[in-house]
């Protein structure tokens, strides 16, 4: 258990970059959802992304895309910023929202865009 | 708007194979979904599937996420085989429905993984 | 509540038409839904359907529209079969489901389409 | 119908707590939406959650587990107020949401237990 | 491509009004989303809305009905002055999101008209 | 990871009983889906079913209630074969998919109903 909570934490580190992980693992500690995190440290990332069947930048496609037809806004922003990390540049995501937009309609991808761009002004400004 | 539809049939044509698209143009000639069949022609394979800020190995990956978190069968039997046309393998499209089991949960991912063994022995059957 | 199951079952057979409904309040008594089939007659279609502040049509476009949306076939096709009693012709229906495409992805769109020919042709045979 | 309203009106008063309801109703007076509140006390309340048939604890079970699953989170913050006066803990209330990442992914299953805390925050600066 | 563009312009224009249409135009110049909004004018309002087979009311009703039940508020509200601007009343808006409690579900009716009631009291603001 | 297989193995064979169990995991050997079947076994069934903060019988409501809102019959199939065999009765698990009418419309309450009068009808085959 502990191996696949280290080989979670370090590809969601990977994805997700330092700082956030550390945050919420430490803000995770003795509250309602601690479990919650042990499992997604564990199996989404120790289990599943840590997998060398399909390449990190696939999985973040694949990822977006579901969250895309699923109209999950928090996670959504938070795999763009993964998405990024893992090669997929800016205009291929939004590639991917305006692809959105035959197979989940109009509404989930100007929705989708929107978040992207939330991301894209966030990021600029930490860069700016 | 008939280079859009050229374009689009070609592009469909390419990642869905010759037969069942000839088939299903002919088809819908008269019938209630004949415009249908021309607008999915030339606005989602004309106008989308045929931009190249994507691959087409990356916008089968997107769009079988978006069809596994949607429920649609029939259109995710269809863009498992496209997927295979456009590089995607067997073994990565089982994988890409495993990683949905941690964003859309285990029954979408349990849905999805019978309906790409059934293409899977679909393809057998043909080739055997 | 005698009134509104009254009411809801003369709105009720003036959509979906005189048989099915006679034949599905027989099949449900004593059976496991019956309570559900006696909410459905007396809230949905006494007190909702019956109102006025929507026509008959309007309402059926509606409710076509809300199942295109929601993936639920069996109750798509009967309400396809109560809007072209409330006088939206079958041309219309196809249209609603063109619009689709626009709003819930063309998969969706596919899907509806082809539930409306079955309808389509159900009716073809039943009158030939 | 009066007698109907009547019970629904004290089943939710039961589930939801005194002050909301009746804040709601006045609220509700010549309003947009007076119908819909009259039906969803009627309905909801005096016909469905009113029914012997299962214990409030279960009914609040259900319904929070429909609404994780559903992505409507005003009404699942209502609903786990509901669940808390009803007899589910808070820590039941979470381990619901942890379930749901089995069934409905783990995005869904964060977003329910950020609601989660927000309502136990809340609850903690109303009694702190 | 230019017609469809300027009939879609058009057809916008007459649903959405004159000032949104032109400042979303303008602002997603250069942008991200620029070629999201190119075919949303070209398809969904050139191709589909300017479509004579349904008239705007019926496509407005279709709209809304479809966005009730796919939880896209942002969406909904654009759509609901859409529809007011099509001739459907906000009374018979409120009556859709009521039918929604039926096909629905009661938290989607709610969610709708609370949607509904923000729209209302935006436009007397600006009458008032 | 063995010690999760094997408390999974255990608590889905309590839940959904002896042959099935084996004959999934049997019929799982060398497939598509072997790694997804080991990954529902470990973490659905090991980790989140096995444990105690929640009893079975609210496990299988929580369950039946996130598929009626999901649209998902084939699990949705499966667990109501679960709650029954968790303590739920016929009646109990009729009554969650009543209570589904009014949080996830009556379009889903008939689909479910459907669905459990089927297991209700392969069980009496079984039993007579």
């Amino acid at each position: 258990m502990d191996e696949r909570f280290t080989k979670g934490l370090a590809t969601r580190k990977q994805v997700l970059g330092e700082m956030p992980v550390a945050q919420r693992v430490a803000s995770a500690q003795g509250e309602l959802n601690a479990d919650l995190q042990k499992y997604l440290t564990e199996f989404a990332w120790g289990d599943i992304w840590s997998r060398g069947q399909l390449s990190l930048r696939d999985r973040s496609l694949a990822t977006i895309s579901m969250l895309a037809a699923q109209n999950r806004p928090t996670e959504l922003k938070t795999h763009i910023e993964g998405a990024l990390n893992n090669g997929v540049t800016m205009e291929e995501v939004a590639e991917v929202f305006l692809h959105a937009a035959v197979y989940c309609g109009f509404p989930a991808a100007m929705t989708c865009m929107r978040l992207a761009k939330e991301v894209a002004a966030a990021r600029q400004g930490a860069a700016g």
